[in-house]
C-alpha cells in the first residue's frame, strides 16, 4: 500500500517520540512491502516561533493532501503562564482538528498484564480493563464563541452542540461496541446542561438502531469516580469534547502511564494519530520520554487503512518490550531505557 | 449558642443520613449547653411531588431566616432518564445555592489512617493526603444562559465568569491556605477557555497580596491525572464550578468512599452543609447508607460558627468509630453496620 503521511511532530518531546514511530513505520513498510512517504511540517509553538502562526497554511495544505497525519505534541510553558498571549500553540491543534473535520477522537485504555503493579490503582481494580473512549472533538465549549469584555472583567465560553454533531460520533461509538463488549456508556451532565440533555435524547434515539448494544448513562462527576472505582465496567465510552478530555486523561492512570496512551482522530477526510500526552517540556531533548504512545498511534494509523496484521505486529512488539521491562523512566525509575532504545527494541521485535 | 437550623433532607437516602446528623447535633447541644432549633422543609423530587416546585417559597424563606441549612441529598432517576422533564429536582438545589449566594463550596479530602486499604488506590499513594477544594458554586456553565432551538436540534450552555465572582472565592482560598500548607493550585483549561484565562489573570493578581502562599496552575485534564497519581501534592485547590464538581467527586476515591465526604457552602448569608454524595436511590429506606458525610457536614457547621472544639469532638468520634471498623457497607461488605447504628456509636463516643 502507498501512504502519504504528514509528520507534525510539534513541541517539546513531540519530535523525539515521533521519530521512533517513523522508525517503526519504516520497518513495517520494509517487511510488508508498503510504500510510506513521510513529509514534515511545522505546528504549535515552534511554528509560532518561525512563522507567527501555530498552523501555517503550508502545514494545513500538506495535511489535506496526505492520507494521514502523524502528530507529536503541542504546548509550551511560555504561553501557558501568559493568559494575555494572543497566539497560542494549542490553536494550531484545534484549528487542524476543525479544518480536517476530525470529529471523533478514539482513545483505547487497557491494563497491560506486565504493568499491573505500576498503576497507582490496585492490581485487582484495573485487571481486565479494556475500554475505548469516543470523545467528540470539533464541537462543544472548545469551539463555541469566546468573549471577553472590553474592560477585561467578564469572560465567556459558549458550549454548543447540534444534532448532526452528536449523531455522527454516536454511530461510530455504537458500531465499535458491536465489535466489542456491546455496551455504550454516555457520560454527560444532563441534570444541569441543556447540551447534555440533547445528547441524551439523540443518543437514546440512535441506540434503537443497535438493538444488540446496551446503552448506559453516567453523570460526569460520578463517571470520574467510577473510572477509578471499577474501570472494567466500561466498554465504549461516548462523551462530548471537554468531558472526554478530562475523563480520558484520568483513565490514563489505569495503564500505569499516560506515556502509553494512543489516539486516533477521524472524520470526513485525512485522519490524525497522536499520543494523548502533552509536550512534557521538562523532558525535552533528554531522550527519556516514552515513545510507546506515539508508536501505538502509528499502529492505529495502520489499522485505519485496514493493515490489521501490521498494526497487530506493532502491538505485539510493544507488549514484548514491556514484558522485558524495557521501559522509560515514567514506568521504571531504577533502570529506565531511553526513548531511542525503546524504539530500537520494538523495531527488532518486529 | 443559639442556632436556628433549617433541615432540608431531600430525596433518596437524604432523610436517613440527615437524621443521624441531627442526633449528633442534639447530643452536642446537650453536652455543651447550646440551643439548636431544627425546622424541616421540602426540597428536590419530594418537593416536586408535593408542590410541583423543587424549591418551594416556604423552604427558601425558612432557609433565609435560619442561621444554617443542613442539607441531605437531591435527585431521582425518574427525572435523570427523562431529558424532556420541565421541572427537575436539581433545580431546587441550584436555585437555593444562587438565592442564598453560596458562592464557595468547600470540600476537604483526607486519607483516614484506618481506611488506607479501603481505597482503590495504593496505600503509599494516598497516605498523608490532606487537601481542601474550593469550588465556585454560583457561576459558570451551571448558571449561564441555556438554549434549545425550537426544532430541538441545537442546544447551548453559556459558561460565564466575572471578576467579582472570581475574586471573592479566591480570597477565601488563599486565606485557607495561610492556615494550612500555604499552597493554592488553580485548576483550569486556560489553553482553551477564555473564562479560564480570566481566572488565571485575576488569581495571579490576587496572589500578590498573599506573599506567604505559593500559587500553582494545572490544566484540568492533567489535574484529573495528578489527583490519582499524587494526591498529597495538593493543599488548597481552587477551581470553577464544573471542574470542581468533577475533580471533587474523583477525589472522593482517596478516602475510600464518597460516603465520607462533607462539604460547606458559604457566601453572603446563611451557610449550607451537605454531604457531597447524591441521593443513592438504590439504598433508600434500607438503613444501609453511610451517615458519616452528613455527620462531618454537621461538624463543619459547628466550625463555621466558631464552635471549634465541638466540631473537633465530632471528628474524633468519627475517627474512633472508623478505627473500630463500625462502618457501612460501602466500606465493609462483610460485616457492615447500619446507618442508625453508626449514628448511635458516634453519639456514644461524644
Ligand atoms: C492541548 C489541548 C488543547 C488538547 C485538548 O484539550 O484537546 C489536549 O489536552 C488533548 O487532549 O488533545
Ligand atoms: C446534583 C448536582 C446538580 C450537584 C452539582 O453538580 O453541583 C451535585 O453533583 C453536587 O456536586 O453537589
Amino acid at each position: 500500500m502507498n501512504l502519504k503521511i504528514a509528520v507534525l511532530s510539534g513541541d517539546g518531546i513531540g519530535p523525539e517520540v515521533t521519530q521512533e514511530s517513523i522508525k517503526v513505520l519504516k520497518t513495517i513498510a520494509e517487511i510488508y512491502g508498503h510504500n510510506f512517504e513521510f513529509q514534515e511540517a511545522l505546528v504549535g509553538a515552534i511554528a509560532i516561533d518561525e512563522t507567527e502562526n501555530p498552523l501555517p497554511e503550508k502545514t494545513l495544505n500538506l495535511c489535506r493532501e496526505s492520507d494521514a497525519v502523524l502528530f507529536g505534541a503541542i504546548g509550551d510553558p511560555k504561553y501557558d503562564n501568559n493568559p494575555d498571549a494572543k497566539v497560542r500553540p494549542e490553536q494550531g491543534l484545534l484549528k487542524l482538528r476543525k479544518e480536517l473535520g476530525l470529529f471523533a477522537n478514539i482513545r483505547p485504555i487497557n491494563a497491560y498484564d506486565s504493568l499491573l503493579d505500576k498503576s497507582p490503582l490496585k492490581r485487582e481494580i484495573i485487571q481486565g480493563t479494556d475500554m475505548v473512549i469516543y470523545r467528540e472533538l470539533t464541537g462543544g465549549i472548545y469551539f463555541g464563541q469566546k468573549k471577553i469584555s472590553e474592560d477585561g472583567t467578564v469572560a465567556s465560553d459558549l458550549c454548543e452542540y447540534s444534532k448532526l454533531e452528536i449523531e455522527r460520533i454516536t454511530h461510530l461509538a455504537f458500531k465499535a461496541a458491536q465489535t466489542r463488549k456491546k455496551k455504550v456508556t454516555l457520560i454527560d451532565k444532563a441534570n444541569v446542561l441543556e447540551t447534555s440533555r440533547l445528547w441524551r435524547r439523540i443518543v437514546t434515539s440512535i441506540s434503537r438502531e443497535y438493538s444488540d448494544v446496551t446503552l448506559d448513562f453516567l453523570f460526569v462527576d460520578n463517571a470520574a469516580m467510577q473510572m477509578i472505582l471499577n474501570p472494567s465496567q466500561f466498554d465504549v465510552i461516548l462523551t462530548e469534547n471537554m468531558f472526554g478530555d478530562i475523563i480520558s486523561d484520568e483513565g490514563s492512570v489505569i495503564g500505569g502511564s499516560i506515556g502509553l496512551l494512543a489516539s486516533a482522530s477521524v472524520g470526513n477526510g485525512t485522519a490524525l494519530f497522536e499520543p494523548i500526552h502533552g509536550s512534557y517540556p521538562q523532558a525535552t531533548g533528554k531522550n527519556i520520554a516514552n515513545p510507546i504512545a506515539s508508536i501505538l498511534s502509528a499502529s492505529m494509523l495502520l489499522e485505519h487503512f485496514g493493515l490489521n496484521n501490521e498494526a497487530k505486529q506493532i502491538r505485539i512488539a510493544v507488549d514484548k518490550t514491556l514484558k522485558r521491562n524495557i521501559v522509560s523512566v515514567d514506568i521504571n525509575k531504577e533502570t529506565p531505557s531511553s526513548t531511542s532504545q525503546i524504539g530500537d527494541v520494538i523495531v527488532q521485535m518486529l
